[in-house]
């Protein structure tokens, strides 16, 4: 892991830019974080390979490590700052055209979202590994945010103790089957209206997940219309698991 | 109102025991409320006229009053401590009898809580009278627990400013309807398995509400499970709201 640059935030967050490889990432770490009070960790991961600087995520990030836990985000291949892909730029842009007409999405998305998430997950457990490997970064490790990804690492790495997912009215069908396997403790958090994550769905999936604790907190109004209140919601909720 | 008895618990909180008239009651007051710094009411109501006594609704009235908040709760007529009513103690028994043989339930839970509702309303608001003229409790007001008390109660009482509802899935056909008057900010917790309280009916009931700023917390598991963890939640959505 190579740190490219690093910044001192106003209330003593750390927030450094690194590569492992190929791989773009940002890493959060309190003020207090040092090698004798190693913080737990929570990878934050954007909807569908949204870029890792786009401001709700860091908003978010930020927020979580002021209140005590390394946070770690990646851009997942094709996104953020990596080289595009000309097929799934594509694929997004038929994407919004099908979801603005109205029409069936799913097998727009499917193409775009599975092969993401496949992708992506191999790369998440490498950052996962080099992230544990910080002397100020301890466990257990909680996962925030992309609820496809989230179910797939939750599935596979042992390493995941608690997960909060966020919008799952879209999830490829792979990773619909999965949920059966994840057994962590979800917090599962819903927009009411978001119009781009049928409710229905998102119920189901929720319904789905195999944990005996799981919890659903859904909120009136549209995707980004999450009330600030989740977010310390989400806080405590992770420092009932990790902490 | 007249104070019977009265008792100081361990963390402070003060618990006593009124009449209004015909109507018996309890109040639980912080250690701290005096008239010098009044404490903001929470009515709170258990589902269906179960006793005020009872231990889960007595358990959380003390957490709450702990919490910083003056907590009342009355007994519906024939319920608790009042004269019973033998023609709704026929319904309650046909009532668990119409439950576990899975039948329909709809008309004898409408005509044992219908009239339940009509009548502890102007009950309810005569306790809140009498309840906002101690010199040691404050407004605003929020109301805990009976969904279909609380749907009348909000729709009618512009005093009540937000509320807690749990276990909507029954609700008379008349506060099914009044849920659309309903403005106030709400926390409605659902038990994903209620065995007695069907989901889909909660969901919709959820979706019905006119208020602008309403949060769903749904746990895994069955009626009397709700985690320990909700009673935290509901007080800080209060302390949003009446604080």
């Amino acid at each position: 892991m190579h740190i490219t640059s690093e910044q001192r935030l106003d209330d003593g967050v750390l927030e450094r830019e690194f590569t492992l490889g190929e791989i773009p990432g940002t890493l959060w770490t309190p003020g207090s974080a040092a090698p004798a009070t190693p913080a737990p960790l929570v990878l934050m991961a954007h909807n569908n390979g949204l870029p890792r600087r786009e401001a709700r995520l860091v908003a978010r990030a930020r927020h979580t490590a002021a209140y005590g836990y390394a946070v770690a985000t990646i851009d997942t291949p094709g996104c953020g700052d990596r080289p595009r892909s000309a097929a799934a730029d594509q694929a997004r842009a038929d994407l919004r055209r099908a979801m603005q007409a109205g029409e069936p999405v799913d097998e727009i998305f499917e193409s775009l979202v599975g092969p993401l998430v496949e992708e992506a997950v191999p790369e998440w457990r490498t950052a996962l590994d080099a992230l544990l490997a910080l002397p100020e970064i301890g466990g257990p490790v909680g996962y925030s945010g992309w609820t496809a990804l989230g179910i797939r690492l939750a599935a596979v790495e042992p390493r995941i103790a608690a997960a909060g997912l966020f919008a799952g009215g879209y999830v490829p069908r792979a990773q619909r089957e999965e949920a059966r396997q994840v057994t962590v403790p979800l917090l599962f958090l819903l927009q009411w209206d978001d119009e781009g994550n049928p409710r229905q769905r998102a119920l189901d999936l929720f319904d789905a997940f195999g944990s005996k604790e799981k919890t659903l907190h859904a909120n009136l109004g549209g995707h980004t219309g999450t009330p600030w209140f989740e977010l310390e919601d989400g806080g405590r909720f992770f420092d009932r698991h990790l902490k």
